[in-house]
């Protein structure tokens, strides 16, 4: 298994204080060693990072949290494997172009059964499961909206839910998928978020004392959501996911919680 | 006009010489501060390293520097812009997935009239004519070999040679792909390569004193080809190319010179 985090805001934002509490499960708390990446959009692009090895003791891993760079949505995984050797072909997140957009998507559980849905011209490079669902869910949104990214947000976020429940009904199908635009969330098993805004407090990673006051480094009218498969602070509320759901936010909002079976 | 840079080896090796050479041209040498990038295969997939901003001062570019990754194939490119915005998606290289692996392309020149070619299912993120030209070349590549990746890696080149010939017919297109196996080079104007091979000596930068003895770093065994917009180094010999022609290389080694008009 693997753990997921994302954010998605309305002004740009940094991922360190996160990234930084999902890196120490990638090898030092956790058993998350196999790899690791973080996804951070810039407009319709992305800018990664990938390593197949362990994020806990990963010089890039630190110097992105040096460096922070502001972003409005991001992805980020640490990888357990399950299926698919250690390699960075395997690694989370998977970038693909759909409608001159960059699309993003990182994944925790297997897919039983997945190989029996299409891909069309999406062809995984690597040989996971997770990357071979990105590409069905890829070619499966493709065909029905052809003409491009579509007008209508909520006829996108339905599809994008109901993809999710087809392709992941007989497997554990936890995702974070990105389209530049909105950052859809669907859990199987496991995931929460939390939504950041004023007033803002303190908040302490869940396993280190690290700890940001984000009143001081926040104004007013900032909105930040972040979701991960395990909540990644000690002192705030999370919201537990619902088995057979997704949401979708946008510009630190939850916009939809639909259901995805 | 944009620099180029490409290495294509036969054991993994990793870029820092020449692409310390490029980064001095992004902004403190030349005048390319409008982005740099830097693509580093490993396997059938990449990493990748992208920023809109001057590769001289960017932190990021430095630690690439002194944390050197190894690999057999790798593109990179410092940009000045001539159509398109300064942005994360104008940033070459640019990549895609064709044929279930990552395909890389850095251009340096303008193509006129390239919006005439089709480009099928690969849609530009960026509104450079440099991505233009690569969507087109590989919907191009795509229908020509619609089962995958050729089996005969004579009909591929040959067809990377006479699509590069076509698409950049009109305009300055000078460019570098990578498939993950064979690094292609095709000069309309201005492009150099040099095969470093035993017995190895020393090098000095063109626009600095960084010097290498390649002798201390190297097996007797080792190829390595670096293909340039201009030599990077002072006391070395390179083959300059000449206009409408594009180089293969393969471990190393230059496989074909096959027209490209």
């Amino acid at each position: 298994m693997c753990e997921l985090l994302g954010m998605e805001c309305n002004v740009p934002t940094d991922i360190v204080f996160s990234f930084s509490g999902l890196a120490l499960r990638g090898g030092l708390k956790g058993p998350h060693a196999d790899g690791w990446g973080l996804v951070l959009y810039e407009g319709k692009a992305v800018r990664s990072f990938l390593e197949p090895t362990a994020a806990a003791n990963s010089p890039l891993a630190t110097f992105v949290r040096k460096n922070p760079i502001k972003t409005l949505l991001a992805i980020a995984h640490v990888r357990k494997k399950t299926r698919g050797r250690v390699s960075l072909e395997n690694t989370h997140p998977f970038v693909r172009e759909l409608w001159g957009r960059h699309m993003v998507f990182a994944h925790n559980g297997t897919v039983r059964g997945v190989r029996k849905h299409p891909i069309g011209r999406f062809r995984p490079i690597g040989d996971t499961d997770s990357e071979y669902a990105f590409c069905a869910l890829l070619h499966l949104l493709d065909r029905a909206f052809p003409e491009g990214y579509p007008r209508s947000q909520h006829a996108l976020w339905e599809k994008v839910a109901e993809l999710g429940g087809r392709i992941g009904r007989e497997g554990t199908f936890n995702f974070l998928l990105g389209d530049g635009r909105h950052l859809y969330a669907r859990c199987a098993t496991k995931l929460s978020y939390i939504i950041r805004k004023a007033p803002f407090r303190q908040a302490t990673l869940a396993d280190d004392d690290l700890c940001v006051d984000f009143s001081q480094v926040t104004t007013p009218s900032d909105r930040v959501a972040v979701i991960a498969t395990q909540p990644l602070t000690r002192d705030e509320v999370w919201v537990q996911g619902n088995s057979g759901e997704m949401w979708v936010f946008e510009k630190g909002k939850l916009r939809a919680t639909l259901p995805s079976r």
